[in-house]
């Protein structure tokens, strides 16, 4: 969050399209994979630099760049000028703080979007950055880490056996991966939502503020992400009002699918955010409800002694002329007193409903 | 809820059109009832497989498949291959996870929808999905559960009175079947405030902790009662907009009437929950109260014995030369003070308010 | 509230459009009053059955039939014949638990409205069903109950005076019946808004618990009203954007004069609703400013004399050498200790600026 | 604002148009002041009825006519028979409860406006209608008090010096007499803010029930505010949609600047309530720590006493055999072990971090 | 804030279009730098006046006036009139409590935004207005005091490298001031989110009022930047919405970049807004359960002593009949029914769960 502001504050007084990058180059070698695929031949390589001959080698079909790293800007900017991109799209590529959105230029459609990934050791989810550049008959991925939610994807574009992926254009291709992604929402949220349903009911048996604590974390996760999951619904409801040229009425069908995924995604975020302040109000109601009990306690104890005792300390006084203290009932008399106040206190405990 | 989202995350990597069954299985054997009809005739076959011949048969007239139990993917897969359907309504109807939706089809117009029903045994409401497919001169419904809520209206087909029912399209035929769910969402409705209508009866003579639960699990199914019926309105509007080729303008009529009602069920939907945050703020506003109750009664008690208490105390002590204790009325005086003491702080809290 | 919606549960199960009487039959007799006048007659004639004659001998000028009593379905069905109500006009009317509407369907605009009127005697507001349905020249009323909001208007009608009213078409009449509909909203929200100031005053001034009871009640009273008012705005803007032929451009200067006072309504309703909160806030504040102050009665009162009884205590001990027991002044000496002890405690609170 | 809803329930049952004086009779002359000026010549005629022939002695130029006090209702008739005003616009003038608002008709646009003045006598501010007519070359202003907010604008007028106002029309007129009034909802605001300012810093030095009352107030005095004021957005918005006839694209440039001025206004008044808001949270956190406080000191007070009180208690009691009452330090050993109690107490007070 | 308004309401009574500066006259002698440029040449000037020759001399390219300080009137008037600004803008450019908005002119776009700045010193921002006129080819800027945000886009001007800036038109240049300006926004938002943090941190080790009246400072400072934020949103996308003569569709790609920025300059503001209510939620609990824990010590300590003190007051009772107070063991009996009592107690705490 301060991190993807702090990036801005980065690049103050520079021109627009200055290309600053902004991550925190986590490996120090980046990875280009090349696709080349279409209904009938497939082709892949993995390399560590900009391969311009694969492409005019294997032009017909689909083409895809998935590069892994972005610190190398030489590299990108060579990507940049073999695919003619805009300035400010190589710049939002390598700027890693951007909300999600869609850009279109003349010849390419610019998406930035927010993979959200589970990682047990951590116990949270992580945000990175997914920028997907769908060009006539190419895709340009960009990403700042290495991401293995692909891997099925790629695995069905090797496999030989006859399937839409295959036959389909560039727009396709792009479809299948906002869908992965938007898949892995559902995926944390699962998560999550397991956790309030644990937290739900830990608060019940056991109100302490370390449950509590829990509760505000939570919170405080449904805020981060609902600033990442928010606007993809925004940039998916764009795609769909995309002109037929780029998007294809047969992917168009699929895209209304994803807006689909993503509204229930937003749904069930929201929901778990009233459920959070649901909980919270169990709490805290829990709390005021817990005081009072402790306070009845302290008021019977103390309303039910108090005179007693000060009955006690009247006939501990030492005046010479106490009359009572020298009857011979004198001390049965008084416990009887005793006996008296506490049953009349009981009975009106009872009364206040208080026993 | 989490169980729909658990369904969602157990089909990421595969790519969209696989049928995967993301149900529970509840009976082994799926059940599927062919309806034919018009105003004229009318055919009825019940089966545990699709039986093309009978459709083949019967060409005339409406006809409705309503198929319970939805595990067994061959036997989908039969049917939408005889409608020719779309794979993502396959996938669609097999996922059970589906937020209500729309989808207009070249052929057919899909409706995802959630019926709710009371369940006396488990006290709760039970969310099923149905699925309507609405064809030229066809409907088919999915669902994966038996279901005796549209028993009625199957009745009422079979009758052989003449009716508005047999007379009309599949168009209507699906309205019928969207009024049916709606109006039991009306029966959940009913029932819950009900509860809510004694739950605040309650929570003014006894504002318990365990009444203060209920509340809370009353404001939990709002939650997701909303997320179910909230979508229908959508639905509904959607449906009213579509061209007159499919919903003719006589069932249209029908439909505004549905979307009306939707409205009111969210309407009361709302005014439900606002009724349960104002139940809520008694039940706070009078935790408090009840604590300023105790709090003043301790206060009460503490604060007229602890002063004759110590005056007690006081003559209590051993000193040798106390000469008030020598006093011959000494106890006398003392006993007085103490009294005026206690009429004094009565006085007090007359003027507080507190007595 | 909850007796609308069971009235809907009753009829599930019943195809749309039938005759099913959802109230609860308030007196046994129906009873109906035709009105035919132009600018230059008038006949009235008040009747317990249909009279299709007087309405065919009275064709000219506008005729309003005033139904009160709803229960007698025979006799709605008769009104719906002559005049070919649509099937679903008639379910609305005959339905007690509408939301406010308006249909047009070919011949006729049908407006679902809901009259409130102070009841004085239950010291509570009484909602009604009111159905206008407005033909070329005729205006149909149903209600099931008898009012006397409209007699005014009744009055008017027969008067002789040259007038707007008996000049103008059935739209104009339908115009004045809304109008006199919204104008009583305020007269209940005069009621309400006056209730508000006195619970406000008295809040201040005395902040039980059964106040706070008043407030929610009223909190309450003003969820259900908006209930019926909020919708009612909806309905007067789409009559006026119904086309000329049905709404003269001579009532519609007038309809929007009554939009202005719904939006009025609404406007009051909602402020209402805030200033109880606010008042409610001041309720909740002052219970714990109340609860401060208890305590600080309390702790004042234990921090003073705690430390002292506890000193009296110590020279209460029976011990055989404890040598502050035989001085002189010994006596004299804890006693001026205590006096000190209780000033500086006196000085200690003055500095807590708790005295 | 209650009194605004007593004045509409004071006209039930009359037909519309019905001319009755719902204000409260300020002064009992009404005063009628005629303008007439173009950019040569300046008429100007202070009367107590209307006088027509000044009207039309004085036909070219615009002519202005500001009447102050509305019981005379036989004066308003006829101003509105002269100017040909609909029955509703009179009906409105008289009418002292209206919502601000704009009505063209054929002739004229209607604007109903709220002035809002701060008194500095009841130390509150006043809201007063104001009726604004804007005819092709006159305008009628109406209002039921004297006001002193427009004699700047009347000297203007009067003014010899060449200027913008006397070389334009009506609608420019109208314009400068809406500024004028928008222009003193700051001034209220502007006392507002500095009354905000102060109680937010004194409720944090004294955190009384009595200042909690004053932010109580003002809340109140937002929303009376809030329903006069957020109306007037709307109102110019119309008026800046208004065809060109009527307001010229030279006083739309104006109007345009009123507009950002009471969106500025109305952004000004939700700023402060969210700022009373926050200082009531301010209020609220204060009072829970300042009981915290309270309740620590009692705790510390009666944790430290109540054991060595006990342990003296012991010590008091007169059994025949208690061996230490006779030891020869028995007494400094008892006091030994108090004077460790209460260390050890203090110290565990320490770790609790209450001292 | 109050500032703002206060200014407006000094200018009361006067025309539209009266030249009053409203500011507070920072330095002496304001100053203004003339830029003149294209991509050959570059021609900069600094004065104390206008300099009109300078303007005539070099009237190709762009030309860029920077007037700081505003409180001289007859310096602005005569920018005005060499560029015939309409009265209204100099009125807003003199006022400097305005909102940030758009006006088109016939000649010129005037754009009034709100620059925001963190000033170390004063630990806190200082929002200073900026107004920016697009003409063909000159862009003026107004400020009311001296920045140096815009130093880095001078110096680039100055550079004689080849680039976009010089190249581009006045557009292209005010798209430029506003990057810089929102840039800044995130500078403010980056030191406001660390302070965030760093309370969030504070607030849960030690919940003090302290902290809490930081948390409200900073709640404070949101709503003040929330007013200048959310009007540049509308501000942009209505420059967005210009048509392409006066923003090319060069510049206007770069525009939808800014736009995309103030959006999520909003979204970050509110996520903050969120939080810090989140944290205040945690401090409220925390207030809470600190209570409970105190009110948990002061009852058990108070519980165990106050019988055991009363048992011992018993045998302090000097009754010359107590047979106890003889039996040779009855001390011991007593000090072991005191501890079977405390014992008692402990257990009695443990099943309550309070030690």
């Amino acid at each position: 969050m301060f991190r993807e502001i702090h990036k801005r504050t980065k690049k103050i007084g520079q021109p627009p399209g200055t290309l600053i990058y902004t991550g925190s180059k986590k490996f120090t070698i980046p990875s280009i994979t090349f696709f080349n695929y279409n209904a009938d031949h497939f082709h892949e390589k993995k390399d560590t630099d900009f391969d311009a001959e694969f492409l005019l080698k294997n032009k017909s079909g689909v083409t895809w760049i998935n590069v892994e790293g972005l610190h190398d800007i030489e590299l990108i900017k060579k990507i940049a000028e073999f695919y003619q991109l805009h300035p400010l799209t190589i710049e939002d590529i390598l700027n890693n703080g951007q909300r999600p959105k869609v850009e279109e230029f003349k010849d390419y459609i610019y998406i930035s979007t927010k993979m959200i990934k589970w990682s047990a050791k951590t116990n949270n989810f992580r945000i990175e950055e997914f920028n997907i550049i769908i060009g006539k008959n190419y895709i340009l991925t960009f990403q700042d880490c290495k991401t293995t939610i692909f891997n099925d994807l790629q695995e069905r574009l090797r496999s030989t056996t006859k399937q839409r992926l295959r036959e389909q254009g560039s727009d396709y291709l792009a479809y299948r991966l906002i869908d992965t992604i938007v898949d892995h929402y559902f995926v944390v949220l699962e998560v999550l939502g397991n956790q309030i349903e644990k937290i739900e009911e830990k608060i019940i048996t056991a109100p302490t503020q370390k449950n509590a604590r829990t509760i505000y974390r939570l919170k405080h996760k449904m805020l981060i992400l609902r600033k990442s999951i928010w606007p993809m619904r925004e940039v998916i409801s764009h795609l769909l009002q995309i002109s037929q040229d780029s998007i294809s009425s047969f992917t168009h069908l699929y895209l209304r699918d994803v807006y689909d995924h993503t509204v229930q995604a937003i749904d069930t975020l929201e929901t778990f955010r009233d459920m959070l302040s649901n909980i919270l109000d169990i709490y805290l109601s829990s709390l005021t409800t817990r005081m009072n009990e402790i306070m009845k306690v302290l008021t019977m104890i103390a309303t039910v002694f108090i005179p007693i005792t000060f009955l006690a300390s009247v006939y501990g006084m030492n005046f010479d002329y106490m009359p009572e203290l020298h009857w011979h009932y004198g001390y049965y008399i008084v416990l009887t007193i005793m006996i008296i106040v506490v049953i009349w206190m009981v009975f009106f405990f009872r009364r206040k409903k208080w026993l």
